[in-house]
């Protein structure tokens, strides 16, 4: 099978691209002194994961327990789900631990610690929590200087469930896009987690582990001292977004959608290909950022950026590919030329993971030109 | 099973809701007196559309050959496939018709036109095309008028390709808000289809089908004089994007998601639940209407809205539930007190044909409380 044969839309996978972002992030991680756990909710694709952990990854993160049971299914026993627990979630938890699986949870509040010791006591079961700390208000976790971080420990660590540790997401990196302003929120990061950690350890709560990351953090993050691990998922493949923060440039990027031309409104500047949203997502992350790149930044099928297009809008299976400055006429008037009907292409994504999530496969593209179907999942 | 117990997040279909969506339009279009025919790429699931086959709709039409693939093998015969071909996909569409299956495709172009006779001529194979429309300029089809019409035409026609009819969509529809734009719209839609028609038939090009559609204009249609069939999709379930339309209550809205809280942040007015991006689907159709529901509209387990919030973010599979009114005071200070971590909601979405993709299943919540697993289908 070629790329000029295969039905479209497809998710294409560089590999060479692909394992040279896994490498450069394993070295990076490793020159820190620090053990790297991919988050895997970006690929969900044991393929992909397997070439993480071939490159010296230690564990991996997950997004939704059916990750972390099929991950460990296929071998993987070091897991973290990484997303604050619903005790109603804990009885499929206790399922792979019984197992073996070395399963970690995690927990930002009083309500579901409590939860967790209620479960632990009356089940006689033992799970392992991590407490999640919020260093730049992006989202959820709570703050290193928060009462109830010991609360959590304390209700943990007297209800007899290990405390493992302490981790952070600094998702707010997607919001800059200067190495400067990066390396300040990684610090940023790194310092509070610690800090968050440290005040657990002065009051008697064990706290081994602490985990930090993101895509933009781990890459420009100048030291972590104290820090014992570092998580981030997109850097595997990247995306326009990235590109925006500054942390990649556009030939990195390994994921991209193969796509045939299937039409034109000559009129208005416009290709229709059939690439809609079903197949880009609805992803719209670069729309506020500094460059727009629609639904997608068209290439060649050698992976050429077409410069001056972008996928201006999708409808579900159809995508719309027009010149930025709809007033080029000379833009318009060859594009039946140009791109006749049948023409491949292929559209890089603003967002993989929501990108790849909307495939039941990748096509996984060697440097030989092989292609091989590399399987992915989706569901809870 | 009872939605109480459920994993979250879950995509819920409510079917006394869905039962009576489909019964209203199909008594709709009886009344009109034209064939239904539905388009499956909302539900992509057997159960969905066998009940609309049960009230009486006669084909289905699809946006992928996986849909034409699937439901063909679970027994229906009569589909069109609704987007513009590719002269590569023709292969699978030959071998669903030579088992049998009455699959029609599209053309709006005489390059895939031509494709198409050659395709036929090379291989012996028969073919039914239909030419697209385009009657209100939001995205493919050639207009009415087009000199292209006939062209494309007398290239099948010529060629020995049956031309089985023309079709066209108001995809517009979704931009308007008032009942007397829409009803003008699907005149337009009617009449610039009729024309087309009565043009191919006039230059001696048989026409047989004049198909017709959208679920705003289907809705809206006051007399289709001189079509045969409409097609429709979302009807099934509705979303807030079909309310914001004008053509639904919120409470005739079939799909929602089942989510569970599983954190605060407190001082931000913030409640964490466990539907993010991924279970919602990054659609944020109602951003440009009159009513922006963020992500979707949050409910009580029993369907009842909870007035005043939205889903304001989401991140993969986190959602941000606050008051719309970020300063309501009295909203923020009770948030953690009805809301507990634990407390499960049912989030009505934007768009139902872009949540439902995010789901390997729906389930099925019947009158009598039963939950029944429906199965779903993604990829090409």
């Amino acid at each position: 099978m070629t790329l000029d044969l295969l039905d479209t839309p497809a998710a294409i996978i560089d590999v060479r691209r692909m394992t040279t972002n896994i490498a450069a992030m394993q070295a990076r991680m490793n020159a820190l002194g620090v053990k790297f756990r991919p988050h895997v909710k970006t690929s969900k694709c044991l393929d992909v994961v397997k070439a993480q952990i071939a490159a010296g990854a230690q564990g991996i993160a997950v997004s939704t327990l059916k990750e972390a049971e099929t991950f460990f299914a296929a071998g993987i026993t070091d897991i973290l789900y990484a997303v604050s627990i619903a005790p109603s979630k804990l009885a499929r938890v206790a399922a792979l631990r019984q197992q073996g699986c070395d399963l970690k949870i995690i927990v930002d509040n009083t309500s579901a610690a409590s939860g967790i010791v209620a479960f632990c006591q009356s089940t006689h079961e033992t799970l392992e929590v991590w407490i999640e700390v919020d260093t730049d208000g992006h989202r959820s976790g709570i703050t290193p200087e928060e009462d109830a971080l010991l609360d959590i420990g304390r209700i943990l660590h007297a209800g007899g469930v290990e405390v493992g540790g302490v981790l952070t997401h600094a998702g707010s990196s997607y919001e800059l896009n200067t190495r400067e302003a990066l390396a300040a929120l990684a610090e940023q990061e790194r310092a509070g987690c610690m800090h968050a950690a440290e005040r657990l350890r002065a009051a008697g709560i064990p706290c081994n582990t602490v985990s930090v990351g993101s895509t933009p953090t781990a890459l420009a993050a100048r030291q972590l001292d104290g820090v014992t691990e570092v998580r981030a998922g997109v850097y595997a493949f990247f995306d326009l977004v990235m590109h925006n923060v500054g942390v990649c440039p556009i030939d990195d990027i390994a994921l991209s959608v193969l796509t045939t031309v299937i039409g034109h409104q000559t009129d208005k500047g416009w290709v229709i290909v059939d690439a809609g949203w079903m197949a880009m997502s609805r992803d719209r992350g670069t729309s506020k950022q500094s460059h727009d790149f629609g639904y997608g930044l068209p290439c060649t099928l050698d992976g050429t950026p077409l410069e001056g297009f972008v996928l201006i809008g999708a409808n579900q299976e159809h995508g719309i590919l027009a010149p930025i400055d709809a007033n080029s006429a000379s833009h318009n008037a060859d594009l039946k030329a140009r791109f006749p009907v049948g023409t491949r292409l292929r559209i890089l994504p603003n967002h993989a993971c929501a990108t790849g999530a909307q495939f039941p496969e990748y096509h996984a593209l060697h440097p030989d030109g092989d292609l091989a179907v590399w399987p992915r999942f989706h569901g809870w």
